[in-house]
């Protein structure tokens, strides 16, 4: 991979688009060489439009770049989107349809047929979908993969393992779910200073179908659903950074903790085996002691790239029960596109 | 009630004694007469010694009592109790013996065999275990009568209703607690800012075993636990007050959210009838809008007496879901002893 | 005062229109006739329209009232009004042609020549003005009095005593201002979680000049502002409620920190003098602990209408130092305006 | 410097201890060799006995270093010390006695007369008191050198170049500290949610007086304190790491805040020349945006080792007024005793 490949971020001074510059500023493979913003802020600098909201600075020469108008025309092969839901559905096929490959964090096209919904370490064979799409929709090269909403990836990774282990009939989960999660400016202080807010709109749904989605197969022509049951009950709290959720799983085949602790300790997936660069070394972590993850203390773990589980004890109606947590705007979104991006490179779906 | 009784608080310049003294004041039943507190604070002013954390100033009459040591004599018939668990024990039994009526916020006592735990909206006839304790342990007139866990007090309150009118088979609770449940000083402040710990010590057995006893029947001699499987998971969350908590339940009987609700909001207990002082007019609010209850918006509802449901919804694995939140240091804790004390008084248990 | 004056609130819906509503239930000499909203919430129920931000619920009378177009005319004679800074101008002159008394929170009229600009217990007899602003506007019976900034307010009620007995030649402040003075949704988490704004956009402005606006006299004719430097520093903090500051002055004739107190403690204003409503059996608490105010322990005091100071001690450059704390939205915003209005009632300014 | 000097840590496992243990792995110079703990973690591996409140977790090979008895002799020539004040008096001046080069965060030994107190960029020649300390006290190469408290270092690195430009005369400031300057446990959080403490013990007393120090000048003998007035107001706010404080100065020669910030900007110290290892590229960042610098998005500026300046401008009283922000437990604490070590070791006085 001798020279790099340009992309673009759509979205681009958003929280999400932030997290995207930040995490793609010297990336062995990806060169960011557009930023895309709204008819607002199109023209300006992206220091100017941009209310930064990570860490010191983007950095400089993002800084100067001028942000183009959605309307203009993209040149780099490979695009991230983070637009927001109920825009990005035309803008992503489009693009597709013009032969770039589009990867999506939002969204409007998970739920689709033929659009593969992807976590690279539990259903990479879903790009085998990108066929069918392609075919579909008359795109000649250009496709769309998306990644799962924020809290259902860091679910998703920690149930995978046990999925293949022991099968899993019923999972029940509750979100703690952190404000970066809404974009900025996104929850008011109001809501969140001595509070909790028991309400995500339509995130519970988002958790229980995707789920199914990406622990089922595609079967060459389609995808099925797995045949899980799942319950979500989803909380804002004031968190900055990293969503922690409390899981009971009903599993088909008994195991104790300790079994479930070794199914996760030694997961390993596609990003790991090809080695990519944003890959964690182990996609899941598991803490031992009793009062961790945290996510002031956890999110951080592995760059953010990996889920971080605890407490992992049995249930007395399911039989287990554990905590997980990890970073929302990494591995639950920016790093999650640019992971699919990765594999599907590495993999030879992009050229 | 022409006159009103004397009663003395333990561990009263802790966060739940202090509560104690906030909500006796200008009781029409009670006179707070006593104020004991440790080794190191009697002798010292109430003013003096206590690290006073709630909404402005002790009451003046109460600040310049004397605190009285633990070991003195105490005169008050009533006694409220918020000693830490482990030391509450023999004090609260040795009181009872002198002819005491105890009630107490201590988990000591709470499992024992012959010891009421009481809700008065939930399990008022408990109370005829009194006489068992009494004859076991060679009481004359006193009692030790205590209150569950603040995260078990509203669980309990809102599973009741459902529990009479449909049966519960199995329940699953998370809990994101208020950082008061853990007194004074209590959690630091470098977990709860942007932070979120999954864990509190005993809490979930707490939770799992009370709920049991609390839903349970008095067959004259002995508590027969109720036929309930629980699994709780239990988080500090950086909230000051009100513990806040997910719920699903299976049904023995199937019903629909709005029969839920029904139950909940028709609800009315012992106290209601007897129109006790402290009893909110229902123990239950049901709010309508998709995200209440929250802490800060609610935990005052009915005096911090009333525990407050909302989102009740179907449930994909257990049929029903919902939220409830509640004040965990009135309803939770001092103004749970309070009530008991209040009943008792009315139903002819003090003299 | 056998009937109770009808009164209408604008700008109902928001921040500080729910304090007014919250703060006019029950008020002894007005009654609640007219909620008037934005154009988007007109015709709708104040329950349906107002994103409730305070504790529990609005009075149920209230709820169910129907919120007026901001043109519809307005029928009750005293009219409060809590519309944003830029669009209050006009309606309230407009209004005071039409006879109203109106009292306003906004900033707009605050600094013209002929509006009080009022805290009944600093500059009561700026009342005065108003004949000076019917004349020149030719206003037959109505008015616009004005309150200031909710960080102004604090600052100078604990600046008047001093001011009055010893003079004060320059004062600097450092705010640590709550976001509810930002209303809703106002300052977002990501903002405040873990965090500090060192920035309110005019904050420091409006309190350098309004300070001296309301420590200086009217002659009959003119406002003669006060002759004291000002410089202040203003920062939005992680506090739902109540402004803390920081606070040196450099008095003209010297006094110890025990004579400050002295004067503080000892204030009254006009309101106590008449006995108004909702003044405070003293306008300034001071705080004897070397850790007090502070917003969550002391907002309340007085129910919220009290500044609460504390601190009192010597400045190596100044003389003086000390901090004060004031709910903003009570005592420094709608309470405000309701305390001026009943201190006008009774010194006869309405009819 | 071909090999690494072996270093130990007093006081590893406290707040300041675990950022000392963070810092120096990988450090080119400094290899950690020695961990020392209290009488009750003795005996201990690190990773057993510290309560690690960073981010992840230890590194693995300090993981399993086992903590050392306080009593227990120390091989390592140079020592960094965190033990709470009152504590470190005599250690500290033991170690230096036996021959180590000590290097202190607590605030025992600031003050003495032949102790040098320490910011690199700011009086590095105070190590020229180094030998009078040794004369003194008899040392044979050993010493103890200290940094100021978290709070001054960052008022001090910013005044530094005005001091040195224009000249100051006086100087008010008023903090907003971040928790982790009181260690673990610290401050409660019933203190820190939705709320503000304005008192933190001694702080004041010592920014008054280390400022002093630290601007003045060593003249063979004994330290002359600077000939500025210093007026300082500390309070507590709900964030995890980060000191932001609001300055105003009088200056001794008159300039606009371009002159200040072009001071500001253009400052280097001896560390920039040596190009020590943890130096930053500037000690002082200057931010352009009118709301900052905030502790969240600006700590970590530069690995925590810079001051970061913004809002400079003019003051109504003063003459100029800004904020300044740092981390405190980084640049503020064991980043500070590091860069000590560092320029010394340079400077050839470590052997």
């Amino acid at each position: 991979m001798a020279e790099k490949q340009d992309v673009a971020v759509l979205g681009a001074t958003g929280s999400v688009g932030q997290r995207y510059i930040q995490l793609l500023e010297g990336h062995p493979n990806f060169q960011l060489s557009e930023v895309v913003g709204s008819e607002r802020s199109a023209g300006k600098s992206y220091n100017e439009a941009a209310d930064w909201r990570l860490s010191d600075a983007p950095p400089t020469r993002v800084s100067n770049m001028i942000l183009k108008h959605p309307e203009e025309p993209v040149h780099s092969p490979i695009v991230f989107c983070s637009l927001p839901g109920g825009v990005a559905r035309e803008t992503e096929l489009k693009l597709a349809s013009e032969g770039h490959y589009v990867f999506s964090n939002a969204r409007d096209n998970r739920m689709d047929d033929d659009v593969p919904l992807m976590i690279p370490e539990v259903n990479s064979d879903h790009s085998k979908a990108i066929q069918v799409q392609q075919k579909n929709r008359g795109f000649a090269k250009g496709f769309v993969v998306t990644n799962p909403n924020c809290s259902t990836i860091h679910l998703v990774l920690a149930l995978k393992p046990i999925w293949d282990a022991f099968g899993i009939e019923q999972c029940m989960v509750t979100t703690m779910q952190a404000v970066s999660g809404a974009g900025y400016p996104g929850v008011p202080s109001l809501d969140m200073i001595d509070n909790v807010v028991p309400y995500i709109g339509d995130e519970e749904e988002k958790m229980e179908i995707e789920t199914r989605k990406l622990l089922g197969s595609f079967n060459g022509n389609a995808f099925q659903y797995a045949d899980i049951q799942m319950s979500a009950q989803c909380n804002r709290v004031p968190v900055r950074h990293g969503h922690l959720e409390t899981v009971n799983v009903k599993l088909r085949k008994q195991a104790g903790p300790e079994e479930v602790v070794e199914a996760l300790r030694s997961f390993r997936g596609r990003p790991q085996e090809l080695g990519l660069p944003s890959a964690p070394e182990a996609p899941i972590i598991v803490r031992d002691q009793p009062d961790r993850p945290q996510p002031a203390l956890d999110r951080d773990a592995a760059n953010g790239m990996a889920s971080v589980v605890g407490r992992v004890r049995e249930c007395p109606i399911f039989g287990i029960k554990f905590v997980v947590l990890g970073h929302n705007t990494i591995r639950g979104a920016a790093g999650a596109s640019i992971l699919n991006a990765e594999m599907l490179m590495a993999d030879g779906y992009m050229g």
